[in-house]
């Protein structure tokens, strides 16, 4: 997914969303253990996860039933809100993170945290505001509560993975851990947005991911030395696709495996090291190299050039033919 | 440019890029006037805009010869790089900004400034270390130099057109300047990166867009409330090639025309108004509103919903006719 | 539809899809006019139809309910299938068109027929086997009972328009009547396919659809000497998704809307006359000519050019730039 | 190529074009083992052959010179055109297919063979026309030419790959061979196109593609049981660019691997045999079946369905959330 560049609906870094398949697979995985028939969700029938449960367990096990009680009728009239369910939650003493102080809907991973419903359901009220500074910061401080001297960071990459922190060499997991401690400490990664859901309404959510905003970021300044100009844009095209896929949930998709060879092969020459600045809510870059960087300065530099990799001369022909139609089209369309 | 969220590979706001058709229109119009049949320009060529200032030339006057001089061999041979160019005007004391103190390139209008080539040559070279805060911040200060106390705008869209400032009735330059006089003091809108020229070569371009990065991040917001889901993502997927047309110079081309016309029409309905919090180099959304809002908290609300809007039961068919073709797949390939 | 060149899978005409929320319209115009709260439609729960009939009633008339009583669990214990329901329409008179002797289902309007299920059901089952050439030849003969004699017939189009049929200036409507009855006669636009529906499940189709694949084939010979390169290659990339949104009903929504601004912009230089040949199945072109055509022999030809649009010099340049990035991945490479 | 169902411009089966890169590649391994630090081609300076070969030698041999003698200056002045090549090959004795009665260009391969320039350049001249019958069949007839009785064709296919024709396991050689000869005989695969060239300019071709033809159709059809519905509707939005690349001469580009790694995915389950009937220029399909055939009449049927497989309920929530963002936009806007 960071190596699709997938941001979904250029803001939301999918957390959440990529979370679920895994979730759903792990649970095909003890149903079958378990000789189960079904599985369950307690996701309500209004959100996207019930979707991303449901498809990824349809690819996975199509056998299997799903059972989605909270999206039953029977218990849709018994616990028409999360109000109610919070009350009775409270009454049988079974404890849930949300409560009357913090009245919104948060779920948390590794990749991120997210926040909805409650107060955020009004999309001009301001979730920075100081009043909210100890609501959304699980993962990071506000930009203001950042440090205020900046910290430098280098990430290692080889073939679109990143493998080591500031030298050091870590697994996917250690690189996540490094970078969310690194992201949080100077408040990176905070977005705060109104999207599209799957089932068709919009809805609003914040969310805390200071480690992927910082592989995000790297990671495409790390493809911008070392990819082809026409991979990228041509994945950069399909992005969308590939967001609303994971989004919507369907991981477990031919499409989305399609997808992922394509990315996969853009990825074979995205090596090297990224250097960025983190401060009070900036990502920065700081510097980006690599052994196999198709950044040429002797060729880009506006100086006399000591190789003859470019020619000006062959500037004239490349302007002249791409303008070709452009001309026939104005001569004709101004004879008529 | 705005309204169809153009950002040349995800970083390059397009400034210097949008600007050249707009010249080459003028120097058109002007070599008409004075019944000229040919225009010159200065760019060299290696750069985009030769291109841009010829492919203009070629479709609205395909008649006029264009003569490019440092492009020229004789002139090559004479000026091999921007040391002699620059040296000869002193010596000729024709006015030039580039000098041994500021070894690089710049270009300049309402929109941004960009600084390339020089010292900038090395991609590992840190552009923002502080030995150089004075060099690249002629529209805009480094993050860190920016005030501690954050700033709230509000502007207000109309048709996809911001159309006034903290309430303020402005026109299109009245915004640009209010923009950039509030960004610029708030450190946003600094770009560092590696691009790649339609010539074929790779290229690292530092650029201060700070009203336009506001006018970008604001003008999406408004799109998050107002925008039909599937003509975002339909429009997301061709910002790509509308933004390779605008840096390529394609601006009076009929490709750049028909996409333009889709980007029209999906901005008929983005009106209302976006509140953004400026705060060292960060642009954060405060809120969004509109009377034309595709947000309804009361469908998306994970309460008990008092209107019928939304029926939970729908989304259990929803899932399931979309999940079909995995289950059907699945159960095809696990007999097989 | 035909301006954006929409072939479903680049196979299926779209002629029901087309047709779908023309009718829904209708129904809505009715239903207001009588006061009515609800509209009804007699399609299964199983294929488009319904689909498509909904979504426009939806993007129409957001109030008035709709019903499906074919889909209503208690009429689906009734008539469980179509042999079940074409018994009660014999018992109570009600005159059908499908019988037990033409076991499929059939539709059909100005633009096509199309028959499904039934026998077709098989995908191995060759349609066009000499026993059904009575069975699906509503409006067209098979191409092997087509006359021997070619027929040749002249389309004059106007901004993507066909104005004209052999030189006869006809409404829209007379141009279909026209083209279907030229095609009908030879036997074209003939199709057997299996395609994907909307609601998940593949389905296998024959449709006679003679005079909109004439229109299509001529439609897109115009475009060939009159549309820009580029604005024909980006159209032909939407078209999967255009046709899609047409296949599954979304033609009163905004993302049909915004495709059909950028298939209008290109269109408007879609003048001129085509000239296509029928026979036997075949629709072959004869000529194509326009007033606007951006087709230049003397720039095009091999032999010696008298005009100077083209220097073959320039060509040298062009192929270098293009081969620029080329050239610098391979050589980092190698030395990798 | 035929996997990712490319045809450019809708039209044109890439004959050539996909020839060029091939025979490039040869050209830079013979020079390697010749030690030769140049290759040269005759292509003229209009074509696109001319990009074809030099950027497959890029993208092969960066360092390798490439000479063009026809676009040389020099030697464009002593020929001019073809007529004048055509004259100084007759005095040389060098035998030359292009006379004084073949008035036009021919390049024949494996997969077809094109004519273009000469009689050809008039895009109203009709190349179908009966006083050319001899002149365009050199590997197939005109469709009033073939046999009045049809002839069937059995195709197998294995991940995308035809293996077999007529039940008879063949080479992928034998496979072209053989549909080609059948092909020829009925007429199939003539194609009358005028092409936008990569240089800029329109072209008028004709072209035979017998065998070429009827393995895009049989191999479309065989998808049409095997392929995902999504994936196909990826892959085909990704055709036109696909075949672009193809065109172009950019078969040896990054991202035409990116792209060919999406299509051989795609095409893992495309197994089975589709059978085609051939008729005086058509090509009708006669029936497709697969093991992994993703059709389920008893999904699909009209008729009462034995199996649970579908809920025909579902498909009004299915219908109703897809309608939910048609619906909430039509009351804003109703109301505004």
């Amino acid at each position: 997914m960071i190596q699709a560049g997938a941001i979904y609906e250029n803001q939301y870094f999918l957390g959440t969303s990529i979370a679920r398949p895994l979730i759903a697979r792990r649970m095909v995985e003890i149903a079958r253990k378990e000789n189960a028939d079904a599985i369950a969700h307690g996701a309500t029938g209004k959100g996207n996860d019930q979707v991303r449960f449901e498809l990824t367990a349809a690819a996975l096990a199509p056998d299997l039933q799903v059972i989605a009680p909270w999206r039953d009728e029977r218990f849709r009239k018994a616990f028409p809100g999360r109000q109610q369910m919070i009350k009775y939650c409270k009454r049988r003493e079974i404890p849930v993170q949300a409560s009357a102080k913090k009245p919104f809907s948060m779920d948390r991973n590794l990749l991120h945290i997210s926040y909805e419903a409650g107060i955020l359901e009004d999309p001009w009220m301001d979730a920075g505001n100081k009043k909210y500074h100890g609501s959304f910061t699980t993962l990071s401080v506000f930009p203001e509560d950042a440090p205020n001297k900046p910290e430098f960071v280098t990430i290692d990459f080889k073939k679109g993975n990143a493998v080591a922190v500031n030298g050091k060499a870590l697994s996917p997991l250690g690189v996540m851990k490094a970078l969310n401690k690194l992201g949080g400490k100077h408040g990176v990664g905070r977005v705060d947005m109104v999207e599209n859901r799957y089932v068709g309404m919009k809805s609003r959510g914040v969310y805390e991911t200071p480690g992927g905003a910082i592989l995000h970021f790297a990671h495409r300044q790390m493809e911008s030395i070392t990819m082809d100009r026409e991979v990228m844009h041509l994945r950069d095209s399909l992005v969308p696709k590939y967001s609303e896929l994971v989004y919507y949930g369907f991981w477990y998709s031919p499409e989305r495996l399609a997808l992922q060879s394509l990315v996969e092969e853009s990825q074979k020459n995205v090596t090297g090291t990224v250097r960025v600045k983190l401060y009070k809510g900036n990502i920065m870059v700081a510097g980006r190299k690599s052994p196999v960087s198709l950044y040429n300065p002797r060729i880009a530099t506006m100086e006399a050039d000591p190789t003859k990799a470019y020619n000006q001369d062959d500037a004239t022909g490349f302007i002249r033919l791409n303008a070709l139609r452009l001309k026939v089209a104005a001569k004709v369309q101004r004879k008529k």
